[in-house]
């Protein structure tokens, strides 16, 4: 039996929980689990339901639009695998423990090519039978390459593009033409050590902590809602590469987090911030 | 306007959500948050809800009752100050961090009174202006004991009991009479280290990580529902003594975290484990 | 037997852990513990030796002196308590956890008195039989109020100054009268969240991990040598009231572990870092 | 200039550090970083010095060998790259994270083969270009199949034998073979769960964090001296599958961890415990 996640966000109001399991009942569905939020300060309600059961995905999506506020966002998502492309420059740790995670078929999703900016990557990716599309960004401009970029992707048509360091800055253009779709592993504990060697930045500033930051990109960069974040320690011994090796764990462990969390439907926006049900 | 806490753990059934949050819409009362989780394997729902208004305590209780399965645990719990009483030997970590947390008005609860088997602490419990109970155990039985320190309890009536280094081992009659009542923090990172000088067997074994673990007590000794664990990394550098030292940092904050959790009456029990909503 | 601390920084050049070695082993005393690093970037090297024995100070001190380079800076300590004064504010949770620590006799350290520039936390100082020194920051400038919190504390002549959560900017003046002897917490993982209400800053930027760092004050706020630091995670769950609850465990651990490590004169300060060893 | 690391260990007694630096020094050598420990209790010495220059291995050794006691183990190793051969059943994650490693040139090891007992695994490693040794327990008895795997390790002659979830137990004639050679990565925090399906024990137990052990093999099952552990948190949400999958992430870096400590050769052992130095 076929297992599907509805995701509703909305602004808040008395007997929301009550009107959409009423609905969910007499559509005969079986509710798997169910998890809500309300911010009150914004005045917000979320609500994640896994539920399974033969429907008409039609009349429910009407059953419930029509009971809810007007400003609510309705989502049905089957639990099949989603379409991914994975952006990528030199760096091979965060794109090969998703490799391994796709050839052990742990990953719910299809890595539909990968797309560099350098060709270092190149033998890696094929010998896991994915396409890989170099993209030099070699006299070009930024707009320019991004346009190749943008045309190497669309080829694919995912729902989700993974930045698995891609060390490129993105312009407005390519943000909004994959609004909420894109995701970056940020190399630092962000709001500390925005911007570029962040490892270089923490090993002047001597910290004892260093972290990585999985986050939905936005034009603002290293501003986007954070989805993931974990850390580890660091000492007085470690030279900046030293805190590099180090922080590359967190990095692919974060991002393969985070990346998860997408595929599971989990990740709800609004604002600069996430809630994960 | 006062809130409440509306708890229910049941066999689990289609529809239950529904039929609860009608309940709840029928009566006119807000929901400040809604959490549930099903567990598919033993078949058991757990819903707890917070809940403000003006409302018939007695009419829900019963509306929910006979709408709900047979087996249904239902709890309605006002946010008021719950009376407890703290259970010590002789280290101060664990009761003096409640005792900050007291007097700095961080605790939601009445301190009635500490009960101890040594006068070490009665300086410190005193400068609170909290009753301090000498029960020695010396020329005492285990049950002769027990039962002094049953009656020293009881005087105070207290919805919790804290053992907050306690380091005295239970009999079966002391844990029935205080059924599903009493938190422990046991100085090991269970269930590695059962049993005497954990800190002295993490030394022996070599480990580079201890920890510290609240359960609920339960006859079978350190084998209680678990409802909160911590960890710290210690190197080779440590002796037994240093990880008890780094290990009463845990110690403490796992053990006010999970009274924390009981005075919101966040915790289920099921078997030997714990919800926590 | 009497035990001493051995502090040695210098410019780097061959042979220096066999020419200070030589001389305590002519001196015949036992090295109980000897820890040494290197920076080479910066050309420095750094040695903390534990020494027990019989010797004549003075002696040692000019051998060591004698053969070691011009810019050498050699420290011997006693292994006895440090006189410490803290200064406060309002909040008890970091002031408690070191008062707790102090009447157990797990603090290595006198402490003299408590300066506050509020009454609130005077009855808790007061329990523990400590002096509190009240100096109201109301009517007066800045500078006028820091001459009166340094007239408190040099009545006592401390080794050390601990801001345990002391909630007023501090004035070169201040801050270069107890050059390098003043230790802070500060309420966020640094360099995140510099400034007023971390917890709100981080709760607005939606971070999943909050922090606090204990560091060195220097004249650069929130810039200080950072000496040790640690984490909880938070989610979408928290306000940023319950972040400053979670965060106060994180910021009275890490501020004790801090302190714990200066009484054992473990921190080397060079640049704007710290070596322990 | 080549890098050396120097590593002693012998029984302590007063002046070791003067003793061995003051050879160094004649013998010209600079010394890139220092560390020494002391096991009072048991009266070890332990040091580890990375040394650069040119100089007379033989005589260096002989050197040293005269001056410590008779007990003195004294090791020189050259930063070079490691033979190392590893053992896999048919999960990916721990395999993966190595080759990843391997390929991106963040390994300080070359990788002689992958030897396994079941074909899983062989199309990932023979993607990588590394000779995969099938050696299929079926129909064999422990001891035969055994022998067969000692047959294929020994071909290529490895310093180090890595248990990268080799799911086999392992007789002392296997161990004895390659003592002090084998490290293993055991799926749960040591000495919790130890045996069979650590994740489900874990799972039933209620358990709030899982972890990772790496540690040498000894013919003692699960009781190797531990290098490194690392934890998880996790909830009553998680089946044990989930366990299991969360865990997974912990096992590849600790296992990673420990491999890069053993590759810097960083670790002594004694008794059941490690040094990491």
């Amino acid at each position: 039996m076929a297992e599907y996640r509805l995701l509703i966000d909305t602004s808040d109001e008395k007997g929301l929980v009550y009107t959409v399991s009423k609905i969910l009942f007499e559509h005969n569905l079986n509710i798997e689990s169910n998890s809500e939020y309300v911010d009150k300060e914004v005045n917000k309600f979320f609500m994640r339901t896994v539920l399974s059961g033969e429907f008409n995905k039609e009349k429910l999506l009407i059953d419930i639009k029509d009971a809810l506020p007007n400003d609510a966002r309705i989502k049905l998502s089957a639990n099949s695998k989603k379409d991914i492309v994975i952006l990528a420059t030199k760096e091979a740790h965060c794109l090969g423990d998703i490799l391994i995670r796709y050839v052990s078929g742990e990953l719910n999703a299809n890595i539909k090519a990968v797309v560099a900016n350098h060709d270092t990557l190149q033998d890696l990716v094929e010998k896991f039978n994915i396409p890989f599309e170099l993209v030099s960004h070699e006299n070009l401009s930024r707009e320019d390459h991004e346009d190749l970029v943008i045309k190497a992707i669309d080829k694919y048509n995912p729902e989700l593009i993974i930045l698995a360091k891609y060390m490129r800055i993105l312009n407005p253009k390519f943000v909004t033409h994959y609004q909420g779709k894109i995701l970056n592993i940020h190399h630092s504990f962000l709001p500390a050590f925005i911007g570029a060697n962040p490892y270089k930045q923490a090993f002047n500033r001597g910290v004892k902590i260093i972290g990585a930051t999985a986050h939905y990109v936005t034009d603002d960069l290293d501003e986007g809602p954070i989805i993931s974040q974990d850390v580890v320690r660091v000492d007085h011994t470690y030279s900046w590469q030293n805190m590099r090796d180090a922080g590359r764990n967190v990095e692919k462990v974060v991002l393969s987090n985070a990346l998860s969390l997408l595929l599971q439907d989990r990740v709800f926006v609004y604002g600069n911030k996430t809630v994960i049900l």
